[in-house]
Formats: structure tokens, sequence, C-alpha cells
């Protein structure tokens, strides 16, 4: 055995494997652990995928549009390195509605999903010794590229009884002369919160005072449905530069379409001075990107999608996120800080001492998969331990069906007094 | 200025600049050389993408498999890390037609294009100290991927005169205890040859003398159009284990569809016991993916596919090989050693002592593209410096044509005895 390992004489980077504690692991322990037995449908209060819920469904607009460029039969040719001219015009008006000036297409790069933008921002920024402000909580994707980069992760706190806001102070503790770059995260994922004006502008202060720039992910750009309007943190790039990334995932629910953007706003061309557009076009060069016909589709579907179709959407979250925020009211061993106002998930604490042979969020989350079928990620994943992160953006009533499961599963666990 | 620069303190990962001096980055600078009052239309025989040409159009069958699982409504979801289990089972099925075995769906993974799969193998075997043996000429993406991931790459022959088949003694001598890998091509870009049964097997039986495994690139797998067939690598797995990487992007004419894969044929379980397959697993959960509805389509196309749709395709390349290897014949400058036979490119051998005032392969490219709109890449972007690499996978009247101009620009600049 032994000697048949040596024969060989090749491995793989295990590193890569702590790298990756990703959400899609932990996921497939929860779903691992669900009852056979159990008929009752599971209920996916983990995972950020509502498009399978008939009332998430996309518009129609959409896939007439990927199938009409596919079937013309002239869109089978490679798409150049950044992006396909018409779809990158398209993306600049689209996120120019929402600014007090116009985006240039030239600054816009066409990524596989928000997921793969995220990786060439990572990867580009990963010089030796450099170092990069992540929220906690946040998106763990960030902290598996780091990782992976070798690029320092360095954590700053959002605060709970702060509407989640970024503690700005941590941020200039943090920060020293190798630190190239801050990310939020707008609407919040994990804690539902939207940051307004003034704290984008304060934001956007800080990192001017420690030279270094914003990357703004804005995967749920418009998902606002309380009282903060969603603002993008391009509104402040003549005070820093900002890197905004995005995608069709969310906002049109199309997850695995895999379609998304980074788009740099930098009017006094900081970003093309310091060489990271650069490098990102190279990057891009060595790099797949999303199929031409998928792109060529972009300025049919950003443009011709009616307002009717997102009022909608909004409409389901306010309705879950109000579903979700009373429901966890009414289960003892839950708090949650800050009622969820954006986004499709809100963080939860998890009480332990009113429990009884539980002993943290994981081990919660693998007796609630297995006893109710129900699958919420556990707070560590996303940098909590002991809380919890729910995702709300289901259908209503199989929302209501999973909170009532959680409230049974907490009653029959809950410590006797 | 300097002041400026200062107050922002971050830079991009300039290495990156450096690592993907890409046929991307080449063909963007011939593109650019091309001049505006050159009325004739450009010959593009440096970029390797027949798919605008009406000749090459791809079958029906594949847009309306993809058309019709978009317009389902039913695969707007994130699809799981590997791939969707139908795809997998398709790719293990079609793969299996050419061996006399069966190729397990769980050892399929499905990439955004042949090009990520480059990515994913070269990022999981990239452990610190260890190499990888590269073909030369190849294909540039692997000296790329391998210089950003920091895996050294060594580099053995491919044999002219001995129709391209690789310098065995060479890959014996390059070997040491820190060599994870060797690739191959085949059929071959650039050379446009197709190994033979025979040489498959010997390096087989060179690499596990080494105890490295093999990547075969297979991208051109079952373009090979003169006396050898296509034999697939994974034939010899039962002697070394094998990662075999393929994508639509040829054979099906859809090369900005970029769907992919990467399937291990271990029967053995080396590759398993190594940890490579469990990198593998790491790595793409923290990747981006093909769009699953692309994924859902895979069935169909794999299954429904005419095999004449496949012949017609071989039988213009075979002209066109004739075409251009009779054409190259008249050119007194170029020498190609070996008639193409696979794939879609060939190796030529520039003689500069017959001409004038030009300096090497890539003046020679930017010369040509200015003078008679025909791009040609410069060998050196392959690894053999003044070679040309011609891509012949064109419309044969219109490779004729560049033919001629090449003809006509060596007439031009013949030295004058
Ligand atoms: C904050 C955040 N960023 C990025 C992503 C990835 O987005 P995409 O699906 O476009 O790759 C997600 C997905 O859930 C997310 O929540
Ligand atoms: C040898 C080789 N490998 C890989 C690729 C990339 O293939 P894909 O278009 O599927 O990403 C190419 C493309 O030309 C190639 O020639």
């Amino acid at each position: 055995m032994e000697l048949e390992k040596k024969k060989w004489g090749f491995q793989g980077n295990t590193e890569l494997n702590s790298a990756s504690i990703s959400v899609r692991g932990v996921m497939n322990m929860l779903m691992g652990n669900i009852s056979k037995d159990d008929n009752r449908p599971i209920i996916p209060l983990a995972r950020t995928d509502p498009s399978t819920f008939a009332c998430f469904r996309t518009t129609a607009v959409a896939p007439d549009a990927v199938a009409k460029a596919v079937q013309s039969f002239e869109f089978n040719c490679y798409a150049p390195s950044l992006g396909v001219a018409s779809a990158k015009r398209a993306i600049a008006e689209h996120l120019s509605k929402g600014l007090s000036y116009q985006l240039s297409p030239d600054h816009v790069c066409i990524t596989a999903g928000c997921t793969q933008a995220i990786e060439i921002i990572l990867s580009v920024l990963a010089c030796p010794g450099a170092n990069i402000l992540l929220p906690r909580p946040g998106y763990p994707q960030y902290e598996a590229r780091a990782a992976f980069s070798k690029l320092e992760a360095r954590h700053f706190d959002l605060l709970p009884e702060k509407a989640w806001e970024v503690d700005l102070d941590a941020v200039e503790a943090l920060a020293d002369h190798n630190t190239v770059a801050m990310v939020i995260i707008n609407p919040t994922n994990p804690c539902g919160s939207v940051f307004t004006f003034q704290h984008l502008k304060k934001i956007a202060e800080t990192a001017k005072k420690l030279g270094i720039f914003v990357i703004s992910d804005e995967v749920y750009a418009g998902q606002a449905f309380g009282s903060n309007p969603f603002v993008a943190m391009a509104e402040f790039a003549s005070i820093v530069p900002v890197m905004t990334l995005g995608s069709l995932s969310k906002q049109w629910v199309v997850p695995g379409w895999r379609i998304g953007w980074i788009v740099a706003s930098d009017p006094n061309g900081i970003l093309q001075q310091s060489g990271v557009m650069e490098c990102i076009t190279s990057y891009v060069e060595m790099s797949s990107d999303p199929p031409t016909f998928l792109q060529v589709a972009l300025p049919q579907i950003l443009g011709k999608t009616r307002s009717g179709f997102f009022s909608n959407i909004l409409n389901i979250l306010r309705e879950d996120a109000q579903i979700c925020y009373d429901g966890i009211k009414e289960i003892g061993c839950l708090t949650c800080p800050h009622q969820p106002e954006g986004s499709m998930t809100v963080m939860v604490k998890l009480n332990l001492s009113l429990l009884e042979g539980i002993s943290d969020d994981m081990d919660f989350c693998l007796k609630l998969a297995k006893e109710e079928s129900v699958t919420v990620l556990p707070g560590f994943v996303v940098g909590l331990k002991n809380w919890l992160r729910i995702t709300f953006a289901i259908d209503p009533s199989s929302l209501d069906d999973g909170l009532k499961r959680i409230k049974a599963f907490y009653e029959r666990h809950a410590k006797k007094l």
C-alpha cells in the first residue's frame, strides 16, 4: 500500500481543501443528514436559490433573448476577453440609471457570475504581502479565494446593534500600508440590511483616508424592500475608486446562468494608474468567460424586463422577510437583532444556554436537518460562530412551514427549567 | 504625480502581465496592424475559430437543445459543483464509445470549456516545488496557467522529423521526483499530427516508469482525417492514470459556448489515493461553472448529433489541409515538415535567410498583416521561434486566397540573388 503510493510521485495541492470551507461543502453535509423516512418536503433555508419556486420564476424576456441568440447561429464564436461590446454597453447603461453620472463601457468586464468576478479581483490584488479587509459576517467565497491566492484577509465587524453597519473604527485600525482594498456587500448577505447614503459616504471617506479602494458586491442590487433605498457605491467614486461586482443571478432569479460583471468607477484614473485594470485584462485573457450567445442576450434582458417583474419579486421578499421576522420571535432560542430589509438572508443569534444537548451552531443545523428536514446555514461558515443564517427567499407558505418546524425542534430540545 | 500615486496604496499583481503572453494578446497586435486602406477581406489564419464560416456551421441539434432547456424555466438554478448528473453521464457514455471499457460518470467534472479544465488541473497540481512536463510546440494556456500558479514548466520537444512524436528520451531526462504529470495534446495543436496507438502506448509506459500521470488534451478528439485514426489516451489507463480534457468547442464548432470536461480514467485508483480528485472538488466548489441549462442540453447534443455532421466537417478539414500543404510548397521561405492529418493547425518553418528586411517570426507576421491582411501566428507564442502556426480551418476558397497572398508577400520580400 505504502509502496504503491510511493511509486506514483504526485499529489494534489491539499491547501485547497482547507481554502474551500464553502457554503457548498456544508450544504452537502446538511443534505446528507436529512432523514429518508421523513415524507415532508425539505425546506431549504440554507442555500440562496429561489429559482425553483414558481413565484420566483424569471421573466420570459430573459430565456427568450437567450434562445433567440443561440438559434441565430451567429454567436458561436469566441468572445473578446473583456466581453462582447454590446453587452458591456448594456451593463454600463443599466448601472448608470441609478447614478448621477454615466459609466463607461470601457470599464466593464463581463464575468461568469459574481463568483468569477470575486475570483478575478482577488487574484489580481494578490501581491506578496498584500492584505484586504473583509466584512464579518460575510460571503465565504472571499475568504476561500483570498486563502487560495495567499492574499491576507483581515476582518472588520458589521455591527448588529447598529443595523449591521460597518465598524469604521475597526477598518481604520486594521489597515496598514499593505492594505489594498475593503469589501462591502450591499444589500448585505448574510445580514439582510441595506446601507444608507450617509453610511456609504462615510465608508468612501474612510477608504480614501486609508488610500485603499472599495470593492462593492452588489449582487443583490435593487433588492431593498424596507425604508432604506438601495444606493450604488459607485455614487461615491469621485471620493474613492470603486469596483462594483454584480450579476443576473439574484435580480433576475437565474443563478444557474452564470453571468455577471465587474465595473470600475474611477473618474480620477487611480485604478488605471495602479495597474489594476491592466492586470484584470491579463487575467481574463487566460480565463474562461460566459458563453458568447448569453452575452449577446444581455442588452435585451437588461433593456426589456418590465419593472413589474422586479416589484413583484420585491413584494414577495418583503412578505417573506416579515414572516421570517415574526416567526423567529416565536422561537425562544433565536434572536434577530435587525428586521431584514434587503437581500434574501438574515442573521439570527442562537442562545445555546436554552438548549439541551446541542453543542454549537453546526450541531444545531445537523440535528435540525435530520429531525425536521429543514436546512439552515450555521453561522461559523459566514464568520459568526453560534449564529444562524436563514434564507427567507422561498415561497411564503413553505417559509412559514419551515419556521414552524424550527419552533417544534426548539421546543423538543429546550432545556427543562 | 508621484505624490498622487503614493496616496493610494495598492497595485495589481503585475506578474500576471508576463504570465499571459497569450494567443489573444498577440492576435490583438496583429489585428491592430491591419491596414484600413486594404479593401480585401481579412484572412484569419491565426485564431482557431471557424464558427463564423458557413461551411463550419454547427448542427441545429445543438442550439435547439439549448433553446429548449433555457425556455423550460426548469434549469435556472445553481448546478452541483462537479456538474449536472445527466450531463456527466452523457459525457462518460460519449467518451466510452471509443474505448474498450466503460468510464464512470463519477469521474467526470463539467468545465467552462477546455480552458477552465486546464486552469483547474494546473491549479490543483501546483504544490510548492512541483513541476510539470509540457510539449514544445504547444498550447500557451498551459504555460500561462503554470506560471500564474507557480508550477514549474519543463518542456520536451515534439520531433518534426518523426511526425511530431514526443521525444520520450527528453521526457525521461526532464522528470525528477517533483514531476507530477506530463501533458500531451492529441490530435496536436499546433502541429496537425495524430499520435499512433503504438506511440500513445509508449507515452503511457514512459509515464508509468517515471511515476507521473498523463494529462491528455483531446479538444480536437475525432478530428483526424489522415491515415492515423484518433485513439483516446484513456485506452491506456490500466498502465497509467489519465486525465482527459475536452470540450464541444472544436468538434461541434461552438467555441463561444464554453462547455468542456475533465474525465479521470483511473482503474487502479491512483489519482484518488493521491488526493488529486479531492482537490479538484475543492477547487470547483469555489469556481464558476457552465450555465445549468447548457449542461442540461449536453445529453441531447452528444446523443442526437448525426455522424454526417462530423464527416462533413472532416471532409472540409481534409480538403483544407491539402490546400494548405500544397500552397506552402509554393512559398519559398516556408517548409512544412509534415502534412497535417488532424486538428486545425499546422507548423511551418520560416527560412529568414531567404528574406530581405524581416527580422523574425513576429516581424514577418506583423508585416504580413499590414501588407496582405492575413493573420498568422508567430511560432514563438507556441514555443518555436521563427516558425509559424497556420490555422487551415476556414472556408477552402479563403484559405487558397490567404496562401496566395502569403506567396505574394514572400515574393516581394525575397532576397535578391
Ligand atoms: C454576496 C454574494 N456575492 C456573490 C455571490 C455569487 O453570485 P453569482 O451567483 O452571480 O456567482 C453570491 C451568491 O449567493 C453572494 O451572496
Ligand atoms: C490544445 C487546446 N486546448 C484547449 C483549448 C481551449 O479550448 P476551449 O475553447 O474549449 O476552452 C484549445 C483552443 O484552441 C486548444 O487548442
